[in-house]
């Protein structure tokens, strides 16, 4: 099974996580890692590098960062170009976090993985359109 | 200016908006709302209601949700059927939470603001691709 690190600055990780997990229940084979204000980035390299050992019995990993720039994403990319079985994908939101976390739970492929988390994270972004005859009953067309 | 409330299950909202405070720090007419595991839908229909009363002086009001579902959003649409100064986008992302709020504190139109939203979102959202001479030097095209 896949294993998968979210990590961002700030709680981004773990405010995602805590809706993750109200949603759909605490997750195996998953970690949160923050870099909150006043850790250094040595300290953030630890807990990355330590996440990535817990998952060690993973074939493949896929780390989920918050941003395509910054300490967590540069860190994340940094182990993704020593070790080939680490991905890294950027601009992670709640629904891709969550269809990739279903589709890792049934096995699904690395490459599926990835594919959904961009494909899902892209489509589930948009505006809300006011239905037009929300204020009234209208016979316009 | 517009006023924007981040709002999600568990602390989804609070965890992006300690991510958006050390990159950007501090936000004027900004309130993330969070909807931790044991609130009520009713405690977070109070707590949206109160975040819009609070950023009543803005023209328009922009809520950027976690998903396209649930009760954040589902509350979040309630609030735009009722009000046209009200605006709901799903899907959020750290970048396009950035990209907005940065374009707000600029003036930005509401329309300005909601076409950003979405296409930096999408925009944001991508894999890592490992530069093929990252292991060794190559002299292969």
């Amino acid at each position: 099974m896949t294993g998968i690190i979210v990590c961002g600055h700030g709680h981004f990780a773990k405010g995602l996580t805590s809706a993750l997990h109200l949603i759909m229940g605490e997750q195996d084979n998953y970690i949160a890692v923050d870099f909150p204000s006043g850790d250094t980035k040595t300290e953030l390299e630890k807990n990355i590098y330590r996440a990535v050992a817990q998952l060690s019995r993973s074939e493949n990993i896929l780390i989920m960062c918050d941003l395509l720039s910054g300490s967590p994403f540069n860190t994340a990319i940094m182990l993704a170009m020593k070790n080939p079985n680490i991905h890294v994908i950027y601009g992670t939101n709640l629904g891709m976090l969550i269809e990739t976390v279903l589709k890792r739970n049934n096995q699904a492929s690395i490459e599926e993985l990835i594919d959904t988390a961009i494909s899902t994270g892209k489509q589930q972004i948009g505006i809300f359109e006011v239905p037009e005859d929300t204020e009234e009953d209208s016979f316009d067309e």
